[in-house]
C-alpha cells in the first residue's frame, strides 16, 4: 500500500505505519495453512476500509513511547475485532451485501462464517497478547463483551418502535464507540502515556466512535445509495431504528407510518413515506447536531493532551468524521 | 454444589475447589444487566458437566504456586471456551438437542446463539487476562485459532468419505484435544512450575485429549441412546466420519455402505447396515485399542512429574477417560 495524500492529510504523522498494520493483518490469511480458510480470510479482509480505529491507535500510541513491535499488534488487533464483528453481524442479519460487496455468509455460508469470525477473534486475540500487557488484554476483554451485548440489544429490539434516544446511545456505544474507545485507551497503555492521558484517550475515542456512528445512521438516510451500496433507509426497513428515525418517532407520535410499518405486514408504502418524511421533517438537522455535540465533548477531551501535531490530528479526526459523505 | 464421592475420587486433592470454579463460571449469568442474556446464559451454563477441563487446570497448577486467585480465573476460562465453542457448534450443526437437552439455537434462535457465543469467548478473555501471564494469553490465543480451524475442517469434510486417521487426528485435535493441553499447560505455566512439566502437562494433556474423542466418537456408535440422549451412530448420519467408521471404510473398500450412503440420497437403510457392521467388525475394539495407546503416552508424558498424589490422580483420569460408559 502506498500512501495517498488523502490518508496522510488524516493520520498525519501516524500515515505512514499503517502500512505495516495493514501487512499485519494480511497476513493472518497468508499463514493459514488450509486453502478455504485461506480464501475466506482473503474476502473478509478485502474490505478493510480506512483503517481509522488503527490509526486512532497508533495516535495514541505517540503519547509515550512509541514502540511499534507493541502498537502495531495492538493496532491490527482492533481492526480484526471489527472486522470479525462484521462477519458475525452479517450472518445474524441474514445481510447478502456490505458497502455492494457479497459478505461472507452469502459468498460461504452461514455455518463456515461464524467459524471464520471465531478464527479471526481468535487472531485477535493473539495480537493483543503481543503487546504484553494484560491491563490491555482486560480493556479488550470489556470491550468484546460490551460489543456483543449491543448486539444483542439491537437483535432483540428489531421492530420494536419504543426505543428511546438512550438505549440508542447503548446500542451504538456497544457496536462501534466502545472499540474507538479501545482503541485510543490501549494505544495509550501500551505507549505508558499517564493515567491521566489514558483516560482522556479513552473518553475521545468513545466520544469520536458516538459522533460517528451517528453520522453512519444519518447517511443511511441522506446518502447516494451507488456511493453507499444499499438503498436509502436500508436500517429502518430491516427493522433498527437509528437516531432519525427515534427523533421523528418522537415528533410525530400519531399516524406514524413507522408504527403502521413495525406493526402490521410492513408494506413498503408506510416505509417509503417515512423515509420521505425523515428527510423533510429536520430530524436529519437534529441528528447532526447530535453527532455535532458530542464531536465536541470529543475535542473536550483533548484538553488533557499536549498541544501540537498529535492533537491537531486527533482534532482533524473529529471534523473528518462529521463532514463525512461515505 | 456438595462435593460427590466420584468427585474427590476422581479429582482428589483439587476437587473441593471446583465449586468455586463453578461459582465463577455462574457469575457471568447473574452479572448479566439484561433479562434475555441472563436467561439464555443459565441455559447454556447449565449443562457444565464433570469440569474435567477445570480439574485437569487446578492439577497442574499443583505442580508450583497453587494461587487459587489465578488458577480459578485459568479453569472457569477453560469451561467457558469449552461451552461456548458447544454453542457455536450447534449453530454451525443445526443441532436441536445435546445429551437430550435443548441447545441455544433451539431455544433462542440461531442470531442470539451467535452472539451468546461471542460473549461467552468475550468472558472467557476476560477470566483468562485475570491470570496476569500474557504467556498464558497466548497460549489460549493459539488454542482458540486451532479450536476454529478444526471447526471449519470438520464442516468442509461432511459427507466426504476419503477421510483417513491422521486427518481425523488433526480434526479431534482441534475440536478437544488441544483445549485439554492447554487447560494442563496453563495450570503448570500459572503456577510457575519449570518448562520441563510445563510441556509435560501440554502432552499429557493432548494426549488425553485424544484419547477422550476417540473414546466419545465410539460411544456414539456403542453407548445407550437413552443416556447419551441422541441416536447410535448419530455422527455418521450427519455425515461425519469418526475413527470406528474410518477404520471400517478401510477395511471394507468395496460394496461399503457409508460411500452408498454418502454418494447417493442418504438412504436410511444403508445408514443402518453401516452400524451394523461397524459395531460387528471389530473396528470398535481396533478404535479402543488407539485410545488406550494414546492414554498411555498421556502416562508416559507423566514421567516428567514427581510421583504422589497430584501425578496418582492424573494417572486415575487416563483411566477413567477409557473406562467411561457415557
Amino acid at each position: 500500500m502506498t500512501t495517498s495524500t488523502d490518508t496522510r492529510r488524516l493520520y498525519g504523522p501516524v500515515a505512514d505505519d499503517l502500512p505495516r498494520v495493514r501487512d499485519t493483518i494480511q497476513s493472518i490469511a497468508q499463514a493459514a495453512d488450509f486453502p478455504f480458510l485461506q480464501q475466506m480470510l482473503e474476502s473478509a479482509l478485502a474490505g478493510t476500509g480506512k483503517m481509522m480505529r488503527p490509526a486512532i491507535a497508533l495516535l495514541a500510541g505517540r503519547l509515550g513511547a512509541y514502540d511499534l513491535d507493541r502498537l502495531v499488534p495492538l493496532a491490527a488487533s482492533v481492526e480484526l475485532l471489527h472486522t470479525a464483528t462484521l462477519v458475525h453481524d452479517d450472518v445474524i442479519d441474514s445481510a447478502d451485501a456490505r458497502r455492494g460487496e457479497p459478505t461472507p455468509n452469502a459468498l460461504f455460508g452461514n455455518a463456515a462464517s461464524v467459524m471464520l469470525g471465531d478464527y479471526m477473534f481468535a487472531h485477535a486475540a493473539d495480537f493483543i497478547a503481543q503487546t504484553d500487557n494484560t491491563q490491555v488484554v482486560r480493556v479488550f476483554a470489556r470491550t468484546l463483551m460490551t460489543m456483543a451485548k449491543g448486539e444483542l440489544t439491537q437483535d432483540i429490539t428489531v421492530f420494536e418502535y419504543s426505543e428511546d434516544v438512550t438505549r440508542y446511545l447503548d446500542r451504538i456505544i456497544g457496536k462501534t464507540a466502545s472499540l474507538f474507545g479501545t482503541a485510543a485507551e490501549g494505544g495509550a497503555m501500551v505507549a505508558g502515556a499517564t493515567a491521566e492521558q489514558v483516560e482522556a484517550m479513552r473518553v475521545y475515542g468513545l466520544r469520536l466512535g458516538i459522533a460517528f456512528q451517528i453520522v453512519d445512521d444519518i447517511l443511511d438516510f441522506t446518502g447516494d445509495p451507488a456511493v453507499m451500496g444499499k438503498p436509502a433507509g436500508s436500517d429502518l426497513q430491516g427493522g433498527t431504528l437509528t437516531l432519525p428515525a427515534i427523533l421523528y418517532m418522537q415528533q410525530r407520535p400519531d399516524d406514524n407510518p413507522i408504527k403502521k410499518a413495525f406493526d402490521g405486514i410492513r408494506q413498503k408504502s408506510n416505509f417509503d413515506r417515512a423515509i420521505r418524511e425523515i428527510l423533510e421533517s429536520g430530524v436529519i438537522d437534529e441528528s447532526m447536531a447530535t453527532a455535532r455535540q458530542f464531536g465536541e465533548e470529543a475535542r473536550a477531551a483533548l484538553a488533557a493532551i499536549p498541544t501540537g501535531e498529535i492533537r491537531d490530528t486527533l482534532n482533524g479526526l473529529v471534523d473528518y468524521v462529521l463532514e463525512r459523505r461515505n
